[in-house]
């Protein structure tokens, strides 16, 4: 059984330090080399997903928070407020504010529509001591978010893209959902208190499960506190389930800010926002993380590979391995090479021990590359992967393709 | 003659709310595009140099600005303290405290010098509302930083191997330093008060300064406040200068963080830290940023390029404008193929305007694909380039290879 506390300090995935404090880990560099490998991937399928990037600061102005709703709902769960001359700033426990206020930064027309945004950026909770430990209870998260911003009609199918997304990449990560949840409102203060907007929100999560033929369980007090969400739960070795990916539909923000667009049909005589063909309409905010948390998505990943990722985001790709000191030159070229090729790769000279010692020191890498008198000869490298098997001679950059995360 | 602020704003690069607070722009996508090309370019350019990422909070607690010395010499810059759990927690000021405390996690040997940690983050600066402004003057900084920890006989080397880096990226991002600035300590408590070792370091940058024949004017007072810096100054369109590079060479946080490393040489009678061949010895640390804080470097970048960035990292590299709606089918077919090649590409179809009109439009787009009769009959495009050259039919991979910043 891993546990990716200890597997991940071992690896030099992360660590911690007193100084800086409880639930504020780092990245060491192999978490480091992970966690790009991982966002790059992230933004390349968002990409080709139809989405835009942007980066908002981690900080925000007090009234962005009381506007948001967060300060009536959240605040036990966030850091206190900072003042800078005269003015209160937070860390924001949420990224989807910024967002709302980028979509309104420009009048926007329903052929703008679905307007998809994304971000992987800083949030922050303060999370009590006791609670926190490993990539799992963070005071600090680097969030995979994105919000769309579309037409009532379209958030069915935005919801569904977004479980596309999450789905394909739970795929290419080596993630098995442990079930989806429906996560409702709850009792208390703690939920906005609007009977219609939540069963709106419902409806739509319930018809695209229904429609994916996605089993589900219920949950009551689950729910974000401004509407319901599909959860992708994942389990840890022990059984113990958090949630990764996730999927909201939101009403309740869209009027906060008071977003709206230029429907495409003729000018509603009320003038007010709605749906359809009214001259001014409003939006649905649709909330969606692909991979969810960055710490928790590598923290599982750990534990479920064992440490042995996959190739396209493994901390070191490919290892050269020099039989003797007399391959030493050409085990430097291959080195140079599978860098230049794109590859994260590094070299264990003979000096480091024998061929199966600084195999066993390296038996997570997925490509070892031998080079012996033979391969010398050949100007090839004899590829072994890591579960102990021969890929025979295989050029640097077919190696290289298969370690990327796209074909 | 162009301004960032206005020009920025225009381009999609950045924009501000009231409602995130003065200081704090965001990026738009086009300035988010920008943003991940420059940082992708920068961080392959330092793995290429030896470097090893990582990712560390933007928080850290009081008592390890204590230690650094930002407290004592720095305090009226930074956010107040938040407290959680009956902890302080700080906004970083600066990066390298952190760093530090990574070097300081494991027992480092002479032979794992020199270590060289680089990181793009955030850090934060209490900047007066009345002096902020666009991108250079912000609260919240995304900073190219660095750490080399080395014996103190390899600070030169590696001080001349940073400014290397800094000449190389100012090259590849149409760059050219106003002039090359050694800032010095001067008055008062907001310098370290030890004349050895400024005098120590200063020596040092002034040797490798001789060494490169570069020539340099001396600011005092404008050191930081542990030590001299080389600052490569940059100059706004209306001669206003700031610092975008610069190299830096500290004997105080070393002793600060009681960083160590076991020394190849015999083991010294005293027991104590030093330099040379003793058992147990002080690194020194060179602070470097290759390319600065990245609002700066592309507020400048937008000043310099008047928005017509390098190819490798304009927002968008490539437009397809279809001659009419005939040969829709064969643009669309072409933008596949550009994004799959890797390309920020976009489609402007004839009901945006005229040819000349959608020329104007995206006049700042480095590869303008027109597709017409004959375009769809050979199965290629014609290459315009934003001067109003043709540069023929050019496959498509080989305009991708010309957008990468490494060849």
């Amino acid at each position: 059984m891993n546990d990716h506390r200890r597997l991940g300090r071992e690896l030099g995935v992360f660590d911690t330090d007193p100084l800086i404090g409880s639930g504020l880990p780092y990245w060491a560099p192999a978490g480091a080399a992970v966690r790009k490998a991982i966002e790059d991937y992230v933004h390349e399928l968002e990409r080709r997903g139809g989405y835009l990037h942007v980066n908002s600061p981690v900080l925000g102005k007090r009234e962005l928070y009381e506007r948001s709703g967060h300060w009536a709902h959240y605040a036990e769960d966030m850091f206190p407020p900072m003042e800078v001359g005269g003015e209160e700033f937070v860390l924001r426990p949420a990224i989807c504010p910024h967002h709302a206020l980028i979509y309104r930064s420009r009048q926007r027309s329903h052929r703008d529509l679905p307007l998809r945004v994304a971000e992987i950026g800083g949030m922050y909770r303060s999370e009590l001591s006791g609670v926190l430990g490993g990539l799992t209870r963070v005071r600090a998260i680097q969030l995979n978010d994105g919000h769309v911003f579309c037409a009532p009609e379209q958030a069915a199918a935005e919801v569904s893209a977004a479980l596309d997304l999450i789905e394909a990449a739970h795929d290419r990560l080596g993630i098995k959902a442990a079930r989806y949840r429906l996560s409702l409102r709850g009792e208390g203060a703690k939920f906005v208190d609007d009977p219609g907007m939540w069963a709106r929100s419902e409806s739509v999560l319930r018809e695209v499960l229904k429609e994916r033929g996605r089993e589900y369980d219920e949950e009551a007090g689950e729910g974000a506190f401004y509407g319901p969400k599909i959860d992708i739960q994942i389990a840890d070795p022990a059984g113990r389930e958090s949630t990764l990916s996730t999927v909201q539909v939101d009403y309740f923000m869209p009027g906060r800010f008071d977003l709206r667009y230029v429907g495409g049909g003729q000018p509603d005589s009320s003038g007010g926002p709605g749906s359809g063909g009214q001259r001014d309409a409003r939006p649905v905010m649709v909330h969606r993380s692909v991979v969810g948390g960055i710490e928790r998505l590598v923290a599982h990943l750990i534990e479920v590979h064992g440490g042995a990722f996959p190739a396209w985001m493994a901390p070191v790709q490919a290892v050269v391995l020099p039989l003797s000191d007399a391959e030493l030159p050409a085990a430097r070229d291959l080195l140079r090479r599978c860098l230049e090729a794109g590859l994260r790769a590094e070299l264990a000279a003979a000096d480091r021990g024998s061929l199966g010692a600084r195999i066993r020191a390296h038996r997570l890498v997925p490509y070892q590359l031998v080079v012996g008198p033979r391969e010398v000869a050949s100007g090839r490298a004899a590829v072994r992967l890591r579960d102990g098997s021969q890929a025979g001679e295989v050029p640097i950059e077919q190696l290289a393709a298969r370690s990327r995360p796209f074909g």
